[in-house]
């Protein structure tokens, strides 16, 4: 069985963003219990239940290892100990790799990611707090499975099929002066995670658009978390706290046409849930009308620390 | 009037630790009222109660936010605004300086620490999600005083003096073949914060021995927040949990001979905060004989949302 579970639903930022200052943002801090606080994107599976592994490294990691037992050392364990055996990475975004900082002081644990995102992390010294000595950084295949292992070598019972997704080069490395700001192939991964028993399930929290190749993948899936960054495309521009749309930004809408609801309607897919959701996305309104017609879709929409067993 | 809201009391990693699993970090998990959770170290002061400097961003800095309404945009604010005027670094430790990676979305702040600390931030890429546009970064001179404003040029009403106290280089830019692991004066800075009244205190949340120059400099002060780490220099090996001393780190203890409450103890300073202080250092436990030890001496333990008016 895989066990899964949401550490943060929202994107880049949080609910709220630490500047937001519109009245969504000022209900959420005052408590209003239709728009609940929630942390950045992650998830984490576990084969056995003891052992887990991140699905990127949110910013507030920390809190997420407060907030989830689950991720605290087992009462059995030695003084220094953790059950987080392995990260994943899907791209370089700063709400994906920051996290990484606060798994330092030794523990061992393996580091998985594409050949561009390590080179990324190498490029930046401050990565080194992960002490290599404990520390293992391993490339990710593209389209292949690989048995995750921990930072000994230990297979944990999970296999991850890695493969290039439509997107965008993390924001913090785009280059204004080449073509698609630099992005190349690989820096954005959608991932299938498979137990031993062969179930498998999709993480896809940033995708630009759908491809036929990326349709084909989905079909008949028993269940997909998928990119829910923003409902419409110029939303953040229309609620006048942003200059960008979501497609600059590398994400496919929810809504529309060219959106996300309407590109996985027939793909005949048992459980769908939108992740990685952008604090101006009115999905994080209990009650909203977009939630509603998401719902009436098929979707769910995932919460800090939503459970799913697959 | 000077307002100090300390964000966060605990030294590196907080308290619990990720993947501490001692009595101590099961206790505070489990809710014990004696052993309530503290982020990592950072302090705010304000002048006009509106505007306010962090003292070093702790990787914790999102939940900072979220917990303290000081640090929350004001209501009649821009949709996109925050009171964080300006970041003031003391060192580039990783639990000093993370907390920059939550403050990106374009919003305007100064960002001053001293011109190594600086470099080494210009050389890791990530921070680059800080806009220039946005985020001028200035480096601190040493010892004069320097009046602080915001991203826009406009002063905050307090003034910052740095100097450099003995310490180390930070842990992820060691240097293992360089006397002292490449430390170089400028690694470690102490700061006297000042109104425009004049009123000043001390903030030195890392300081690895005492010089009869700092003795001087802390001589008759209103306030002196000071680096409480670690309780005894051996006790992470005393525990089994590390195999470094608190000399290795970079900090003097708080007990003994050569400890900061000896140190401190002849120089008329009308009030004395321990801050910085690692999960190991008993400081942390209600009721523990250390407590009561350092309180007997003059000294209090700076807590997680603790409000100073000076």
């Amino acid at each position: 069985m895989l066990h899964i579970l949401v550490l943060g639903a929202a994107a880049g930022g949080g609910f709220p963003q630490w500047n937001s200052n519109d009245a969504i943002a000022r209900r959420a801090r005052a408590g209003d219990p239709d728009l609940p606080l929630r942390t950045q994107s992650s998830i984490a599976v576990s084969a056995d239940g003891r052992r887990w592994v991140l699905f990127n490294a949110s910013p507030d990691l920390r809190q997420q290892i407060n907030d989830r037992r689950q991720l605290q050392p087992a009462p059995d364990a030695a003084l220094r100990a953790s059950p987080i055996a392995a990260v994943v990475l899907t791209n370089a975004d700063v709400d994906h790799v920051t996290g990484l900082l606060n798994l330092r002081e030794s523990q061992a644990f393996a580091l998985y990611a594409h050949s561009r995102v390590l080179g990324v992390l190498a490029a930046n010294s401050i990565f080194n707090v992960l002490n290599p000595a404990f520390v293992p950084r391993r490339p990710l295949p593209m389209d292949e499975p690989l048995m995750l292992m921990d930072g000994s070598g230990a297979p944990l019972g999970l296999s991850v099929r890695a493969f290039p997704v439509p997107g965008k080069v993390a924001l913090w490395l785009e280059d204004g002066n080449a073509r698609d700001f630099g992005t190349a192939e690989g820096d954005t991964l959608g991932l299938e995670i498979a137990g031993a028993d062969g179930r498998s399930f999709f993480y896809i929290p940033a995708c630009a658009a759908m491809t036929a190749e990326l349709a084909a993948r989905l079909q008949d899936a028993s269940l997909v978390f998928f990119d829910g960054t923003l409902w419409r495309d110029d939303e953040m521009i229309a609620a006048g706290v942003g200059t960008k749309t979501g497609r600059r930004m590398g994400h496919m809408s929810c809504d529309g046409a060219g959106g996300s609801i309407a590109a996985l309607a027939d793909l005949n897919i048992a459980r769908k849930i939108f992740i990685h959701i952008n604090n101006t996305n009115p999905l994080f309104i209990a009650g909203s009308p977009e939630r509603a017609r998401a719902r009436q879709a098929g979707w769910e929409i995932a919460e800090d620390g939503l459970e799913v067993a697959l």
